[in-house]
């Protein structure tokens, strides 16, 4: 081991004790922390692995790691209208880190912590025997009984997405294609747009408080919009009809479009976006729409829930009211 | 992906929905789970990971891998006093995995399951981009507020531990030389015993409750009774004086040291016990040691706690009242 890296114990308390203000943390000296719900609430439990060039690439900045392990999980608080409370942190280190990757993954950690107002409440760090691994668990609360599940959409109710879509996995493409930007005519701006919206996903938690008002059904879009958004059909028995013309796209996802419209498949099936989908009886969707505007969230009414035609709700995408097959199955899978 | 491996969610469905019995894991058809404590109660969470040919061989038995990543948490959560409620599961998949390991898998975390009362509440399930990692949030519950914690021990309380000692530590020893067996003449019973007690620990829920009815401070030893009885003591600001020969070796530890005397530092500093530290106020000793003899978990008196002389408390080891110094510093690191 490098001489200037700290073991577990002084690791702990340089780098990760300031990450834990929460009493119940008991400043890491323990080998568990404590958590009780606000009065009223029950806990929401989520956990998302991340590995070393699967979910994101080695090289990427230390400080944008630390965020994304953190900003996937809190996306899937935010689709079950739970308030953030705190989150455990395991960290499987790769043979060659150092001191300064560690400060910076922290200081990472901790402007997000402050950003979306959670802090660490226990982990375990290790060696991986090979690359880095995050694995994060993050606790949120929601009134006992209310958290919005998948699987209560209903005929009848809108379909709305949050943001645009699709963005990152254009930028993860990208990443792995370093003349396509070139290929496709893409300005700087567009491209390092598209690039950004891979790096550090924006969860929307500020929506969270509205999901729990108004949604019968949310969740967040890891897996692509046809993927995820069948998922919410089965779960529910609904169909999904979603207008393709409908589906919010960012500029930078236009122009990508309007040089090759092939990738509107790859923006609808390709994962990473970390937007949420909310199903919304049509009378409360004055509502949604207003708090959306009010927590500054851009939202965008893409579809509606309509009776199964067979046994199995699906998602159907339609442009001027014809059946649009999109080609691909869609689902990226991470696994 | 071989075509007999089923992709995420058929994984979910087929291995690890029949695991997640609770229902706020919603069959784990959400991306998150609910829990709420019982009445007067609060959480205690806890997170270890594991990885391959570091903290457990790629080759152990599947059904042992699972075994002991629940096990080690499981150990923390009895060392708090606290009744185990459910986990959550990180698995991170090497490129071979078969369905047939996955099956052996599960049917591990199963038996467990229902050995310790507890089930699955969710997780994640990933490709590793290299070797088996495993990451468990294990979660019990307390009464508010009185979760057993290591910085609690006074001067006077008597120091207890469960168990034996070194065994674990041993054993992987064998693992590590295949020639150590032979060369300590250690029979085939003894080979085994050790061997067994590195790949299945043996948390002692069993004695959760009474350390929360008369525990000061504890903790489970996973870094060795050396490295973890110091912790214990710079937390609580006493020093541990501990009797080398009060401290419980199995036959099979005794026939090592026997041979071989030197190896007790290895015992008492090696990492894997997962043995209960308890420190307990003189006048609760009685009823601590009667709650074992009916819970059936084997207890010892090694040591007692003092008036740390230094500023900072230490573990020191006495034999026949006079000073032991162990060689070695002690403390096994995982990391």
């Amino acid at each position: 081991m490098a001489g200037d890296r700290p073991h577990e114990f002084a690791l702990i308390r340089r780098y990760f004790a300031p990450l834990a203000s929460d009493p119940g943390a008991l400043g890491l000296t323990d080998d568990a922390a404590t958590l009780t719900p606000s009065p009223g609430c029950e806990l929401v439990l989520t956990k998302d692995l991340l590995a070393a060039d699967v979910h994101f690439f080695s090289h990427d900045p230390a400080e944008a790691i630390a965020a994304k392990a953190l900003r996937v999980n809190l996306s899937d608080l935010a689709a079950k209208g739970a308030r953030p409370r705190g989150y455990l942190l395991g960290l499987a280190l790769p043979q060659d880190w150092t001191a300064e990757w560690l400060e910076a993954f922290c200081a990472g950690l901790a402007r997000d912590q402050a950003s979306f107002g959670i802090t660490l409440l226990g982990g375990d760090t290790i060696a991986s025997g090979g690359k880095l691994l995050l694995s994060v668990t993050a606790i949120g609360e929601v009134p006992v009984g209310l958290a919005v599940r998948r699987n209560g959409a209903r005929a009848g109710d809108l379909i709305y997405v949050t943001g645009t879509l699709g963005d990152s996995a254009l930028g993860v493409r990208l990443r792995y294609e370093p003349d396509l930007a070139a290929r496709l005519g893409l300005d700087a701006a567009c491209t390092d747009y598209l690039l950004d919206r891979y790096l550090l996903p924006q969860p929307r938690c500020g929506l969270a408080d509205a999901v729990l008002a108004h949604a019968s059904a949310a969740m967040d879009i890891s897996d692509g919009l046809t993927g995820d958004g069948g998922h919410m059909a089965a779960a529910s028995g609904v169909d999904l009809h979603i207008d393709i013309d409908a589906i919010p796209l960012s500029p930078a996802a236009q122009a990508v479009l309007a040089r090759d419209p092939a990738r509107l498949a790859t923006c609808l099936g390709g994962g990473d976006d970390y937007e949420l989908l909310v199903a919304v009886p049509a009378d409360r969707a004055g509502l949604l729409e207003a708090d959306a505007r009010a927590a500054g969230v851009a939202l965008a009414c893409i579809g509606k829930a309509v009776s199964a035609e067979a046994s199995t709700g699906v998602l159907r995408y339609f442009r001027k009211g014809a059946s649009f097959p999109l080609a691909g199955d869609g689902g990226f899978r991470h696994f």
